[in-house]
């Protein structure tokens, strides 16, 4: 929850020495010390206008209206700006009851595989919140763009380094100096690397080390 | 995993007592039985083409390129139908190292918020699973697959290139034999390249013939 920044915990009827003892553990979020407590689900989601239950989809939830996880939440995301919403968890064995699934407008499921629909019951919850939150930083911060998107190489900067690993090559007699078909080729594959700039100029850099070290005369100076 | 249908779980030098346990446990699953077990990152992604690293993105990650959960999921799904793809995923305290990481063709971050973007190890593992089994019904239908989609290299071979290259770059003294971080470095620039099949076993045999030349010893006969 606090990855996704959701705040509000709502515990029904919880066991007691468990949850005093998660309140109180060292390290606690500030969302589990602020976690409010009821005794029925139907307190629980008062003031909420549109409550969905979370369910492995067994033949109990054909009483009500079934949707996939990601289709559920774009009703959910719409929901949400005109109040809040409660999305309904079942106790990590014995999942929702009849009864407490009665309190939801509709049930949703995550698309776990037939021969095994249960889940975790954090793995659940982590799944459902990231669905809410998916695609909401469309647009990315600084921190998405890496060395890598630097704008690939030029077309000098590349057939420098074609030159220089070609010379390497001939010096260490992998190709026939005289074998223009060689070169070709190399050309294609230096290509195919697709570099960036900062890349092939990394790369220009060693492959001149070791055409110095091979005694090469580096014919590509310029 | 289960819940996904995601079968293959391969585990890098486990602490062996918990993982044992967890193995001989009352219910463990068959996937838990079945978990291959590896010393090293590079064993245990050595058949798959494209190896994604997960990440709270921290600075660390600059060095590679970031992409949010969704895209990055796109991409995977395509390479699927190719071949094995590996998740790979730190340890729950301290994420993946610098050296781990170097394994990686990209990165990937769950939208997590910036005040808490580290997440529970088996929570994040569900979410990115998630993502990947998300709306497999809804579009069924294959994409065509490109020239270079089919023969995307291996990690194995595109890990001997960056091994019998690095020998050729400490012995033309390009690099210093003790430093590590030139290993990661250059891992990370070969693993730019993406290289197909083809194009990496002629690069490997050009560098190999260099690194005779050069009076090299090969460490990488195997």
């Amino acid at each position: 929850m606090s990855n996704f920044g959701v705040r509000r915990l709502r515990v029904v009827n919880p066991y007691d020495a468990a949850f005093r003892e998660a309140r109180s553990a060292v390290g606690a979020s500030g969302l589990l010390a602020k976690a409010e407590q009821y005794e029925t689900v139907a307190e629980a989601v008062a003031d909420c206008k549109l409550v969905v239950g979370t369910t492995a989809a067994t033949r109990r939830e054909l009483q009500h209206r079934l949707l996939q996880l990601d289709v559920g939440a774009r009703t959910i995301k719409r929901q949400l700006k005109t109040g809040p919403v409660a999305l309904l968890f079942g106790s990590e064995r014995y999942g929702l009851s009849n009864q407490e699934l009665s309190h939801c407008h509709w049930v949703m499921r995550i698309p776990t595989r037939e021969g095994h629909g249960s889940m975790n019951l954090g793995q659940a919850v982590a799944v459902c919140l990231y669905e809410l939150v998916r695609g909401r930083n469309a647009v990315p911060g600084k921190t998405a763009l890496g060395k890598n998107d630097k704008a690939t190489a030029a077309s000098r900067e590349v057939e420098r380094l074609t030159q220089v690993l070609l010379e390497v090559l001939r010096v260490s007699g992998y190709v026939n100096p005289r074998a223009v078909a060689a070169e070709e080729k190399l050309r294609r594959l230096v290509r195919r690397m697709a570099l960036n700039t900062n890349d092939a100029e990394v790369f220009l850099g060693m492959m001149r080390q070791v055409a110095w070290k091979l005694g090469a005369s580096d014919r590509d100076d310029g």
